[in-house]
């Protein structure tokens, strides 16, 4: 079971890839899709697009997870978010891959064993759960807490690693 | 020069052809992609980009024309406006296609000289200056309004017809 986990912004877009196998999460690779901000508005969507698209090529997932977006500061920033968000889901539309979606909370509780966890503290999980030694951006960091979050929902229980 | 508008939205997104001719908008073709409710968001959003792909195939408009938005009802609604905008224009983004934006204003006061005008009033100026018979729905005129607006406007001053 390989997972893409997805972070969608209009300026910069996280994505982090996790698989697991004996009941335990194991990283593969993650990222960020900066967008020039002189770019316009097309011009960053279709390179989200165009990114997500060769990132499926390369990975192959059999399931994306992304966060559920229940508020945004205003109707402006939700619309921009919607447009990214959008986008960078259709990749894995148009392949038929399941989309799987969990709140802030579902994923903070399932990476740091507390839905109210800080960026910091999310960050310093996955680098546990997964046995990552670099730093991490906290958009990769957020996109790879979403995968392994899925793949936890999917598998059922906690990982042997980490929260136990 | 050929336009192509579209006005999306989560549930039903409109879209209008026109071409003109001699400075004057004519007709080509017009409709709407009306999701089913039941239908997951995904795959809603999968319908928009193959139906606009698939129009923008068959019709190869020079330019694509859409509403500004600037404002909606709630985040909520906004962020699913923008899901819908963004896979909307996508097909046209990957090819490299010219969008332009104008906001309701600008469009209602190409179509029908007034800035404020309904949506009834925005629908029997569109069938006045394209010559259409049949009714329109309000998605269709409105998407009709806004390529009518484009080439108004990449074309300079009124057109023969309807407003002078």
């Amino acid at each position: 079971m390989k997972v893409l986990g997805i972070d969608p912004g209009s300026h910069i877009t996280g994505y982090g890839i996790v698989f697991s196998e004996d009941q335990t999460p194991h990283y593969l690779a993650h990222g960020i899709i900066k967008m020039p901000k002189k770019k316009s508005l097309f011009k960053r969507l279709g390179l989200i697009f165009k990114e997500i698209s060769d990132i499926i090529e390369t990975y192959r997932p059999d399931v994306l997870a992304i966060e559920k977006v229940f508020f945004a500061k205003n109707p402006h920033s939700a619309l921009l978010l919607g447009h990214a968000r959008g986008v960078a889901m259709l990749p894995g539309i148009l392949k038929n891959i399941d989309i799987h979606e969990y709140s802030a909370l579902e994923i903070k509780q399932a990476v740091a064993g507390y839905g109210r966890a800080d960026k910091e503290q999310v960050k310093t999980m996955v680098q546990r759960l997964l046995v990552i030694k670099s730093d991490l951006t906290y958009d990769g960091a957020d996109a790879l807490a979403a995968a392994i979050c899925c793949l936890q929902h999917i598998q059922g229980g906690l990982f042997k690693r980490g929260i136990q």
